[in-house]
């Protein structure tokens, strides 16, 4: 999951207990696209509608489109694009970007500004405002927005295998970690580098965990990186202090950086959704870009399957 | 251009003055093909048939086929995967993997096994066959071609802005390097790293050589990297020992370190089609796999707007 920290407000915790039991009703995309856009679903949407694809979501000013296009197209594994804006101004229509999937097949009867749970807005790359439940009032008729893979899917079949992910089984979120991977650069986005999210796994799953990931390119696909030396490459310096997320642990409980020395907890790295907000911030780029709050994923109408 | 080290051998050089009289009449890809198939072409191919494409050639046993085809939709900028054999086996048909360019665009009436003026044979990653004429004899039914792109295509268009690269004013090979940027990995494909080309230009013409550049993804594109501090990032150690093709100059011939203090000659460094060789090396795959010897390009029938 692409998940940033979302620390629950008060209004947020005192609604959890009846989102849970609505979420249960929200069994497809669509279903849950409305319950966004009527604001009544306040909570995360790890695990809700589990088939069906859940998407990063970034909105530019046009002038800027063309390069953002450009350093997805560069950088597919951390910024796997699946659609965009049909136009200029579209918010009710997206065009595929992946091969073989019809436009009509990501998002019908939509609105953009709305269908996410929560939104994130940054004037001249400061974030502005943080967790609003619609964006009618930023968009105009000059915003692009882009669709972004979210690695939701592979942790379904992962699931699926019987290697289910230990932040899922211990209720936290996905440790996501700043690395000094340079992301190849285009146009005005220069300078920024990968974020990674990590999921750690047995040695001897590992490359059963590459396999099953393999096939979801357009969800970041299989790992960048495993294994303890792997932080020095990355450059990560703190196993335990992720940037965003939760912090690692074991399966009884320990920080993850005490079972270095066993093969029951080797660190593997994935492309991390993340990295294309980091890069937009990094670049410093003038104008109002939205975005959706970190873990309030816009929902599709395609399914895992669709892309695998 | 993707030019590894060629030293020419004494029959190289007694044969180089008829080759630039004989290289003149090739105007098109195909007739680079046709001297390069009944052996009347012996010198690299920087600069012959100028407009046409030139490829780097990767031929795997077909068990690897789908893991380097992910390795190049992984890496897209240091391997921009420009078209494969239509079917195993195929050594005469390629079908496009660039949107819009039919397959008979890209390659007809070739033989992939003789067209190339000049090939490398490994064996279980190592090389047992350097500069070859033809693989006629080591092409088996189970081999796969991929063509990927090179950056002759934007030094091209580079020379028609003003902006000639310095190797080819001074008659040089172009540098190259290894650095500590990771491929994103694919399958058996794991462990390597970027191999970059390096041009150097005035700092107040980098924008404009970004910019020329952006517009030829298939064939590397826009600069990965640039300016003195870009050499710490990417792991380059120094800058005057490249670790193929020729050390950089200055205009005057003094050693390009020596002009670390003005700003007339800043180092820019983009993805380079020595890559994939390089991974293929580094994976220590097994069985016979051949490519063009570098410098020694696959000429295609595609021509450099076909692809920008």
């Amino acid at each position: 999951m692409d998940v940033l920290v979302a620390k629950p407000t008060t209004h947020l915790v005192q609604s959890i207990e009846a989102d849970e039991v609505r979420i249960r009703t929200l069994t497809t995309g669509r279903d849950v696209r409305l319950a966004a856009r009527s604001n009544t679903l306040t909570v995360p949407t790890s695990g809700v509608a589990a088939t069906y694809l859940q998407a990063n979501l970034l909105i530019l000013p046009s002038r800027y489109a063309a390069d953002f296009r450009l350093l997805c197209a560069r950088n597919p594994v951390p910024c796997p694009l699946i659609g965009e804006s049909a136009e200029t101004g579209a918010y009710g229509s997206i065009k595929s970007n992946i091969p073989g999937l019809p436009d009509s097949r990501i998002l019908a009867d939509a609105d953009i500004r709305r269908d996410a749970p929560r939104y994130n807005v940054y004037h001249d790359a400061k974030l502005v405002k943080q967790g609003c439940l619609d964006i009618t009032e930023e968009w105009t008729e000059d915003h692009v927005a882009f669709l972004v893979g979210c690695s939701f899917s592979f942790e379904t079949a992962l699931t699926v295998a019987g290697l289910t992910p230990r932040h899922t089984v211990l209720g936290r979120n996905v440790p996501m970690y700043r690395t000094n991977i340079p992301l190849c650069p285009a146009g005005v986005f220069t300078g920024s580098t990968y974020v990674v999210s990590m999921r750690s796994y047995k040695a001897s799953d590992i490359e059963k965990v590459r396999e099953i990931t393999r096939g979801y390119n357009a969800t970041h696909g299989e790992p960048i990186a495993w294994g303890w030396s792997a932080l020095e490459n990355l450059g990560i310096v703190d196993i335990d202090i992720p940037q965003w997320g939760d912090s690692p642990l074991t399966e009884d409980g320990r920080r993850l950086s005490e079972a270095k020395d066993s093969d029951d907890d080797v660190p593997v790295f994935w492309g991390c959704g993340v990295t294309p907000q980091e890069a937009v911030m990094v670049s410093g780029i003038k104008g109002t870009v939205m975005a959706h709050a970190p873990g309030h994923m816009l929902l599709l109408d395609c399914t895992n399957s669709d892309i695998a």
